[in-house]
């Protein structure tokens, strides 16, 4: 894979994957991007920017190759790049015509494919042969408006060989990207999952109220448990205090706009799940997180009170108030 | 030491020895208390709490005994407990005819004996004999504010003797203050004081602009910088991620109300340390920590370009856009 000779195409049309196209147009003269709707790509080509994310970032609409079929787009991209809902993916990949095994991926995905608690990386290899040197993930504290805003941030990629990783790595990286590399795709990729079950459990305890030093117990505890997690499901030797687990952990945890914090304040405050979401009106990547992460530990058993105290919430309806001070004498 | 039987005298009225002093009313008949003014006095027996700090804390003041001078408050109490800023100690300890080694110490002060660079425990016991399994040292994240308002907080209590740290813990635990013990003292008081310095990098990166991201990757380099530092000073096994450790920076890092980060976001603002200290009109911790650590850092040489970048600003005169770039380029 040359970056200079290659063509990237991005899938998603969200903030994250309005952030990943401005910040690959710092390195190629051309992109392709897939939008489901026609009326989307005419309305970005007079305006000059995506209508509906970030609407501050203005693009060279002449620099993009916009797409409406996602076979076309795979077919005219040698990279692609996957910035959408993990629980999307399966419906956009299945019943493409062309052979995806040669291609290159880069995955924006913080999620799990669901209905068989996949990591990314594992889905596409699994079904559509991908190999996993040819994935690259991206992983780190990355607020998509702060990419637009061109605020300084650090993003690391992993792939199973690490060298490989640097090349994706320099599709990305510019004046306000700074990128390192890892070969952790299974610990990159799970915490980035998790942060988002524990910012549901922070958002619960904040609407119950709990304060900032209980919030930090929370989140010390996190942290830990998942090590924990990623240690028993793939052993290697990592530090989980690097920039893309406990970092991204941080900016999710700690941000006023996540989704999944707001998920949870709502449920701490005593909305119902049901409730929650319908107020919300929007998708939060953690309630999905959960069932799978509880899954796939039914496999490993690993200690984990935090996620546990957010899936019995989510999932087992468990009282709020009474899950929480349950967590509270596991805690330390 | 039987707390049941013992006497406790609090040294210190700011916040902090406000809310220590609510713990310790939780678990005992009467407490001593020791105030510089005996206006202030005056006006707790008239008002029922403190006058100046954490008003809202509602005292039965005939359970205090209130002491207008340090030798008599010495005295009278079996158990020393300390919460001034570390500053003032040498002042207040100084001149006393008491023997302070047949005492017990329980020191809530974060922060270092600048003249010597001591900790509080190393200090008490090269100059007044007390032995290090005399002293218990309070850790862990911990806004008075909300030990005012009983919001469950989690306290690490330090001995060198960890089964004694249980005792001193018994002191200060109750419904909303769950307590577990540590032998760290140097790495409980040592991450305590670098807290605050890093809350100063962090409100500088705030003041000069930078985003959330990137705080989320300042705060997770600046805890493996604090795990070198320990590590090198008082090699023992130690997991950082505790509470004790993690948690304090946490909380003071991601609070708005930090003084240390109100610091730093000033001179990130632009204003000299000097007007910034004019402008806040109150002491930051971290301003003398950031010299002390230093200079004890030039016997171990850990790299610390967090607190390498604070010091520079605040005592080489560096300018802090041009320092702030500077260690852009060593995180990762």
């Amino acid at each position: 894979m040359n970056i200079k000779t290659s063509t990237a195409g991005i899938i998603g049309s969200g903030s994250w994957a309005t952030a990943i196209a401005k910040m690959l147009l710092e390195n190629v003269g051309q992109i392709n991007w897939f939008f489901r709707k026609t009326e989307t790509i005419e309305s970005f080509k007079e305006l000059g920017y995506n209508p509906r994310y970030l609407q501050s970032v203005e693009f060279e609409t002449e620099r993009i190759n916009f797409y409406n079929d996602v076979d076309e787009i795979v077919h005219d991209s040698d990279i692609i790049v996957l910035a959408v809902p993990s629980a999307f993916l399966p419906e956009i990949l299945s019943g493409l015509k062309s052979d995806l095994s040669t291609k290159y991926f880069l995955s924006g995905i913080k999620g799990i494919v669901t209905h068989e608690n996949l990591l990314v990386v594992e889905y596409l290899n699994k079904y559509f042969n991908v190999p996993y040197e040819n994935v690259g993930v991206i992983a780190g504290p990355s607020h998509a408006e702060e990419v637009a805003l061109e605020k300084l941030s650090y993003l690391t990629v992993a792939n199973i060989d690490e060298p490989k990783a640097a090349r994706f790595a320099r599709l990305i990286e510019s004046s306000y990207i700074f990128t390192s590399t890892s070969d952790d795709i299974w610990g990159t990729e799970y915490t980035s999952v998790m942060k988002n079950i524990i910012a549901i459990g922070a958002g619960i305890a904040h609407g119950l109220r709990y304060g900032d030093n209980f919030q930090a117990v929370l989140v010390s505890n996190a942290i830990r448990e998942m090590k924990r997690f990623v240690d028993a499901v793939h052993p290697i030797t990592r530090d989980i205090k690097d920039s893309a687990y406990l970092g991204d952990l941080l900016v999710t945890v700690y941000s006023q706009f996540s989704r999944n914090r707001l998920l949870g304040t709502l449920i701490g405050r005593g909305y119902s799940v049901r409730n929650a979401f319908l107020d919300m009106n929007m998708v939060a990547e953690g309630y999905y997180a959960s069932k799978s992460i509880h899954e796939i530990n039914q496999n490993y058993n690993v200690d984990m009170p935090v996620c546990e105290m957010v899936h019995s919430i989510l999932y087992e309806n468990q009282q709020a108030k009474k899950a929480m001070i349950r967590l509270t004498e596991k805690l330390s």
